[in-house]
This record gives C-alpha cells, structure tokens and sequence, in this order.
C-alpha cells in the first residue's frame, strides 16, 4: 500500500475537492442569511460541506457589548471562572517536552499542552449567556437536538490551536475580532501525520511568575497531528520535508471570520486556529455550539481510510513507545482516532 | 493490500453495520407515516441508511385500481408502450452468451442482457398518471428537486433482477403484490465481484415464437455484479468458492415491500429484486421515482474504496479481455464504475 496505495489516496483528495468542495480560491460557500434548517441539512451537512454566513447573529446583543472589556468583567464579578493561561498562547498545541535537553532527538521531545473546553459558556460564563442565544436555531432544527455544549473564546493574537478534529457539527461564531482558519477534510487525514503525543498542562506559579509544563502522571498520549502550517522561516525547510503531504498535497481551505459571521465547521474536518483582533483593538471573543454527529457511513469510511497506513514519519522522527505505521495487518488493530478538542 | 488489506476491509463492512445500519434480523427501520422532510434526509439520506415507510400513498387510486388487468389495458388503449419481453423474466441480469459451446471456460460465456428504464411512467404510461402522484412530496421537498424519472414496473413471479446499484435517490413505490429486495451498503462492493459483460439484448420472434440473445456489436462491456444470490442446489457450492466474500461476509439486508408500501433505497447500495403476486394473484406493480443525488464526499470515498483491489476473481473464471485486479497502481487509474439501471 507504499506507492500505488499512497497514489489513490491522493486521488481520494483531488476528487473529494472535484465532487463537492470545489478547488478555486473563493471555494468555502458564503451566505448572506440564515439558511433554511433543510437547506443547510441538505447542502452543507449531510455533505460535510463548510459553509459561512452572514446576518445570523446581527440580533446578540454580544456583538456591541462584549467588545468594552469593563462589560465583561461587570458581567461576570460575581463569577468564579477558570482561565487556561499559557506563556505563548498555544494550548491545545504540540510544544517542546519540560526538561529536555535540546541535543535529544527532536520528535521524542514533544508533548501535548491541553487546554479544555467543557461548556464553559452555560455553566462558569452563564453571567453573559443574555447577551446571545441559547443555540443558533436553524442548526437545532436541522440536527433535531440541542446544542452538547457551549463554549466561550476569548484570545489575542498569540493565541493558536494547532490542526485537530471535532466529533461534533461545530456553529462558531465570532463576536469581536477575527477568527483565520485553516481546514482540511476529513479524506486528508494522512496529511495531519497524527501521532501520540504524552500530554501534559501549563501551571502557573504566583510566586514567581513562570509558566512549568508539567507531563501527567501516569503518562497518557493523546493522538495530536504533528503538522505546524506556520513554521518559522529556520526550521520551514525540515518541516518540510517531515510532512510532505501535509505541505505538498492541495492548499487548506483558508478563511477569515469577522465578528457577526459565523461558520459551520463539519463534524471530523480538521482546524487550525489563529486570531487577530478587529479594528477597535479588543482582543478577540467567539462563542461556538458544538451539536452531536451522526456515526454514519461517512464515519466508518473515515475509520477505514485513516487505518490505512501512508507517510509515516520516518523512524527516527517517530515519538518513543508509538506504534509504526508500516504493516497494514498490524494497523487493522488499531482503534479509531480519538482525539477531541477544538479552540 | 491483499491479507492485511483485506482484514480492514472487512472490518469497514462490520463498522458501519455497528455505527449505522444495526446489524440484527429487523435491522431496516419502519416508519408507520411518512416522515417529515427534515426527518427523512436527517435520519435516512443523509445517513445513506434505507427504510420502509407504510401509509404515505394510500391516497392513490391506483392501489384499487391497477390490480384490475382489464383498467390497466383499457388505460393504455391509446397508448404505445415497449415491453421488455424475456424468456425468464431475467433482464438486467448476468446471463449465459448464445451460441456458446458449454464446454468452454464458464466466466467467458457470460453477458449483461440489459433493458432499459427511461422515465417510462411519464411518457409510455402516462395515460396512469392521474392513478398515482407526479412525486413523492415529502422526498420532493428533501431533497430541493422533482424526481429526475418515474419508472413503472410490471412483472411476475419469475422477473428478477441481479444485483446492482444506481447513481439516484430512490423511492420505490409498491402498487400490487410483493417486492423481494436483498440490499447491500456501498461499502460492501468488493462482495459484489463486479466485472466487465458484454452487452446483449433479446430480440423475439414473431414467426418462430421464439427469443434470441444478440451481443451488441461492436462489444460494449458493462460492469455488473458476478454474484447470483440464489444458486442452484446443483452450483452452489461453485458459486460460493467463486464469491466467497459474498457468501461468507455479513448477510444482506432483507425486506419485502407490501402493496401500499414504499422503500427508500439510497443511492449507492446494491440490490437484488423479485417479486410475488399479492394475495388477488395478479402480477406486480410497482413505480419508483429517481431523484438526483449529491457527489459529495460519501461518493469520493466509495471511488476510493473501489479502487482498492480485493476479492479478485481467480485468473481462470475472468471474462475475457477484462482488466486483472491485483496490483494497487494499475488499479489506481481505472475509472469509477458507471453501472446503472434497476428493476
């Protein structure tokens, strides 16, 4: 499955863009108001299609208040919220392992930085749930159910997430600032060169004022795509050349969200999160309403493709303990990707 | 690709069984009314998942009207209709070539004896129209389209046709006696051992009374299923040894479609179809309505999944001239299977 294998997988993304997605530049559909429930069932999920609108929030309230920070915090003074503070933004990223020295081997010195987002917005944010809706509708009609959680953003331009997937039909609305996206579908799982990260979180000593990254205990790895679609300018040639098919197959589809647009982001499409503030300055605030998938046929295809192996990472870039990704008999044991997490 | 190719292969036709379809004796759901149009393409199209729906044309006229041959023929008395006639009621099926020497290799003296539905009910039949609905209203409003085609189909005990799939929505409406439909998912097409035939067509006799198989010329090959689901007692353990992922993987949906029912056959899946008279003995009716389906990314993974060699037929039993199936490169720049057609 090496070569003629990897050549039909590559197919698969040509042709995924060629049926459905299109491949031109302007390529994510925009609409410039709420779709019917049947119309977004039926032209954007039931296909797993992408899709932006406009004029579906003009209504929240949010979009004028939440940019005055004062709002915010007089909103929510009587709240005991939990913040996710790291030294450069990047939680839910892969970042460099606490303690290890620099000579190691790259690729065993890495480590999963978590973050979570567990309906952060109806339980400890509850304080600004009057200023937007409770769902986005036409969704709740369309998917015949509720909203599993809610979740607030607020970040600056540091904060990143770095390529990931959902379980989840995601709503994501930006209400100040800008949201930059880049999206994959779920057919280019290979490009993502999913690993097993061990994951660890940032704490955050008053005392001294740093940031320690500590691994948990008992190590628990966490399935991350190891692609950085922004290295830097030093290291853009070595990454590129450990993930030729992420940065040598067909671009990402590329999109901005400005506050009062939101954008349907199907269920398994993997993202990669960055944000800019909007012209007033204010750090950037979205709201996003993930809705239970169905596990359908278009799940158990995904399962299948992604047991296929193709662009492993060469062996001594591959993290300690993982399993290799040579033998297609041996992979057929493999369990599904579980990774779970969004910004 | 071949072992370990095949294990996750199989895995994909148990997975989506478990994910979607279910996998016990009553496994293909009934609805008692017809569904909303958001229901039917949230629960069943967008899921590419059948089912059968009771009460949605008991409105129709033709329910008590076609069981009666002497309504059906003055109907048409005006009319000119084309028949299909065969001399076992097995058109679109696999069938052995005339003039074939039966000792010759068995694989090469086969061919796709073929008839053709083109909208039929609209133009040839239209003298029933006003029996029956223009569409299915509900499926219409689902799916933002009229039907493409309506085909009506009259057989008897002995009309029977071989396995395969079609690029449409379908809903195939029940008028007199009883559809026999054995249903395979897309997933499952490594099963269906479908290869290139060449065309044929009966032509009958007037003056002999008798029928005679004619291969097009020049040969047209079509890609058909190779599997007979019901073999002789005398070929059946051929058979089997020739398609053993059909025998001996998951058995395929079953269900029979009463008088007044109607079945949704998603686009893709494979299906074998025969019939029984009702309980008034007469022969049976049916119409089905083609709608549009979307490429969407369900499509590009079934492509995919076709592309992948497995379950080849032994070198000795493959027609003639057809393409060998063993090597994933080769394979990789065939295209997609164009079969269509129904009962």
């Amino acid at each position: 499955m090496k070569s003629g294998g990897g050549r039909i997988i590559e197919k698969l993304w040509e042709e995924v863009r060629e049926l459905s997605l299109g491949s031109d530049d302007t390529r994510i559909n925009r609409l410039d108001s709420p779709p019917t429930p049947l119309q977004f069932l039926r032209d954007y999920v039931s296909q797993n299609k992408p899709c932006i609108i406009s004029n579906a929030i003009s209504h929240w309230p949010a979009l004028s208040r939440w940019p005055h920070l004062p709002y915010l915090s007089r909103s929510l003074s009587t709240s005991l919220v939990s913040l996710h503070l790291t030294p450069n933004g990047r939680a839910d990223s892969i970042v460099p392992l606490p303690d290890h020295n620099k000579d190691d081997d790259l690729s065993s010195s890495l480590c999963f930085a978590s973050a979570h987002q567990n309906d952060c917005f109806r339980t400890e944010y509850s304080g600004l749930a009057a200023d937007c809706d409770p769902d986005v509708p036409w969704a709740t009609e369309a998917l015949g159910c509720s909203p599993d959680a809610v979740n607030l953003w607020i970040g600056n331009h540091l904060s990143e997430t770095s390529f990931h997937k959902d379980h989840y039909e995601n709503l994501y609305a930006v209400v100040s600032g800008e949201k930059h996206f880049l999206l994959l579908p779920p057919t280019d799982v290979h490009r993502m060169y999913i690993r097993p990260y061990p994951a660890a979180q940032y704490s955050y000593s008053h005392e001294t004022g740093e940031f320690s990254l500590e691994v948990e205990q008992p190590t628990r790895f966490v399935p991350w795509s190891s692609v950085d679609p922004f290295p830097s300018p030093e290291t853009r040639e070595a990454e590129m050349d450990k993930f030729p098919l992420y940065f040598r197959g067909p671009k990402p589809f590329q999109c901005t969200i400005k506050a009062g647009e939101v954008l349907y982001l199907p269920s398994m499409w993997f993202h990669h999160v960055r944000q800019s503030p909007g012209d007033d300055g204010c750090c950037t605030i979205a709201v996003n309403y993930w809705y239970d998938m169905q596990f359908d046929i278009k799940c158990a295809y995904f399962n299948f493709l992604q047991s296929i192996p193709y662009g492993s990472l060469p062996p001594e870039t591959r993290p300690e303990g993982s399993p290799s990704q040579t033998d297609v008999s041996e992979m057929s044991e493999q369990e599904p990707d579980e990774q779970n997490g969004d910004q």
